[in-house]
């Protein structure tokens, strides 16, 4: 389903032009720079260890072959990548059975927050990739202590009617 | 990923024991009747109206076929169809790889509210489901609206850390 997105694409931010395109396996280390690049990921751990690099190659290689979800890039004029999003599309009853698109893993490179570039990107989701993908809603979370990120969703559009709960499980094991 | 749980199973709730098993096609009634029977769902449009079955078919045709989506239900001892929950796996680089399993459409019969089966489908989700799928978090939302779930799902170890934001995308059209 998610597969229909018209990728990539050129986004205009107040910074300049970026593309927007799928990720690949070569952006690794730049999605590890840009969670770590952010505070409060590096508060939950992702502080770009090098310890964690094969973990985060898994989760890469998972996200890339899973069918109901796409990692976008945004690079700059330059080739740099300067933002990241994931799109999941979950098909659901609720709401005369609207597919929903989730969003996640919003970062925007600290250098380049406040560009515009988040904005482009989160227009173009519920604006293009929504509409594209027949997706009746699209639902993200943001920290509570994201008050910034909160005006953001908000005048974009978005309401903030839910809390958003989360269950960290004690200890993993693989299937 | 997330066909790897073994359903059905017996969960105990303090109204007997329920079965918790994948839902079917031939659930669409009892599915229909649940979002109807919550009033915070039925505001939203969710009124079991004859018309918007053909929809909700689809919808429920579609989250059988997703490989990352286990839509669930709990029959009591009668073969009543008294709860659901749908479960997507969602792999993700953040907090170092772990896949997230998001919980959907929580819905308890209002007849069986506070008879312990939503706790016991929860528990289920959090130290079975979760474990076995080798998830790191599971998440949720839940509307505002709802402070007896938000007690609920505290006293069952969820934080409340996150504001959920939704954003209603205008018209609808199919990929």
């Amino acid at each position: 389903m998610i597969a229909a997105l018209s990728l990539p694409t050129a986004l205009t931010a107040r910074s300049g032009e970026v593309t927007l395109r799928r990720a690949t396996g070569d952006d690794l280390a730049a999605l590890i720079r840009l969670m770590s690049d952010d505070p409060i990921s590096a508060a939950r751990g992702d502080r770009a260890d090098a310890a964690d690099t094969p973990a985060y190659a898994t989760a890469l290689s998972d996200v890339l072959a899973d069918p109901a979800n796409e990692l976008l890039v945004a690079e700059d004029e330059h080739g740099t990548v300067v933002a990241t999003v994931q799109l999941t599309g979950i098909p659901g009853l609720a709401r005369q059975g609207a597919t929903r698109l989730l969003v996640e893993a919003v970062r925007v490179s600290s250098a380049q927050r406040s560009s515009g570039i988040g904005s482009a990107i989160m227009r173009w989701v519920t604006g293009i990739a929504a509409p594209t993908l027949g997706a009746g809603l699209v639902q993200l979370t943001s920290d509570e202590a994201r008050a910034d990120a909160h005006r953001f969703y908000e005048r974009l559009g978005f309401v903030g009617s839910h809390r958003g709960f989360k269950f960290l499980v004690p200890s993993r094991r693989s299937i």
